[in-house]
């Protein structure tokens, strides 16, 4: 059955697939500076932001990506009170980030205002937290700006960004881990979105060995679902200094005091689990 | 970007999705006593098996669903040796009960024999171990088959239909639970495919709720990707006669003896971890 131009059709080549969401509405388009940025209302996903034609997220499903992008690493770190947040410019990783009474900064490093700007207007929930006195806003480019940290002073560094293409491919490079790690205080931790774990081993596997290389003590990958990026099975890669990432502080996060969708403490450990094939691929 | 003739696309309209393979070539189509069956070779996910609009599995990703139906049910009873499986004419299932060497006998009751003669054409590995002396095909009406059952016969009855609606539609009700718990051997276990928890909640929790009803002692949910069925993630739901669901072989699924590409005894563990919005759901 084609569809027509009521639907938005994201083409994932590499995997032969593609995904669609049905339209009511094209709310906003425009060329930044950086990308094309196109806002949608879908028909039962509410909001879609589009970038240079792939999903970055929609209204009904950002929250596990969200929640699985901040509460794991967060619950992993003893205290975690400085982060640093490079690209995540829709803000949802951010308002997760501030539910955590121990945080006592958050810098967001996006690269295209226009993708903090366009959120406030169509992802209103996401950019909630924006006025909370402990976050801070850098427009600009984050693999300089990791680069020029101040060292030792960063708790967790999440990558919240888009595919390793254009702008975000410097991201996803022992260089940049260098740098994270060097920014990063004694036992520190960095999370990175890594892609889907049926469609890209290839990238999971390179980003995992970059991590070690660049002198991380520990790397773990964690999976969950994203019903509306390409195969509907996503990853994120934790890489810590110093140490193993075995510090859970499980009780923190069953007596959390604020709400979540998707992650609970069981979630957490469950996440980590390793497929058999992951085993094999990651030996 | 409207998608041409070289793609299949199965529409979702229950969550206004679209998925969509692109294909080389259709490699067979039928139209049986029961249903419409087509088979396509796809560009990426190799054969793929379509009933009345819907893809049924890919050669790429259905080893996920078919070790999530079988090894953790499997490895949840003490000693499993009489099992039958509803539906499940590809074999896929089958093939991987067979893999436990406590099995004395499996029985296959799928309703379209056509099902496992196109599978044993077009997807042989699922087939590979359809002359097990083990196994035993019947082709008819599971929910005649178990409500004519010899009482308390059943370790595991693994229910591996399609959605619930055409003749899949009674196996999804407390009449067919009520036959199932008859048909067990005390402890003994069901479990079927629980459809997407972010699509179909409504059918899930109609189902728990049906299966407590039906007088099951303890009834859980497992979740795994499934990337070629609606949203990406799936789910499977466990019933427990007399008993409750938390006698793990963990030792018996570490120590196992043939290969598995998705489970493993922590996925087995993670694949229980119900998310916030699921203890929410299920209270």
């Amino acid at each position: 059955m084609p569809l027509d131009a009521k639907w938005f059709t994201e083409e994932a080549p590499e995997g032969g697939m593609a995904f669609s969401l049905k339209l009511s509405e094209k709310l906003h388009s425009e060329k930044t500076e950086f990308q094309t940025i196109d806002i949608y209302r879908t028909e039962k996903f509410g909001n879609l932001m589009v970038i240079d034609g792939f999903v970055m997220l929609t209204e009904r499903d950002n929250f596990i990506y969200h929640e699985m992008m901040s509460h794991p690493v967060l619950y992993s770190h003893g205290d975690p009170k400085h982060i640093v947040i490079i690209g995540g410019g829709d803000c949802g990783t951010l308002r997760e980030v501030l539910k955590h009474g121990s945080i006592e900064s958050a810098v967001q490093i996006e690269i295209d205002e226009r993708v903090t700007r366009l959120a406030e207007t169509y992802f209103p929930e996401l950019t909630e937290s924006n006025h909370d006195l402990r976050a801070e806003f850098v427009f600009g480019d984050g693999i300089r700006w990791m680069a020029e940290a101040q060292p030792e002073n960063l708790d967790v560094i999440i990558v919240d960004s888009t595919d390793p293409i254009g702008p975000a491919k410097g991201l996803f490079t022992e260089a940049f881990y260098r740098t994270c790690l060097n920014a990063l205080s004694d036992r520190g931790l960095v999370v990175q979105q890594s892609e889907s774990p049926l469609l890209h081993m290839e990238i999971l596997s390179g980003m995992r060995k970059a991590m070690a290389d660049a002198g991380f003590a520990d790397v773990k990958t964690i999976q969950f679902p994203q019903p509306s990026y390409p195969s509907g099975w996503w990853s994120a890669t934790m890489a810590r200094k110093g140490a193993q990432i075995d510090s859970f502080r499980e009780e923190d996060a069953a007596s959390r005091n604020f709400d979540t969708r998707y992650y609970t403490p069981e979630v957490h450990k469950g996440a980590f689990a390793m497929p058999a094939f992951f085993v094999r691929e990651f030996q």
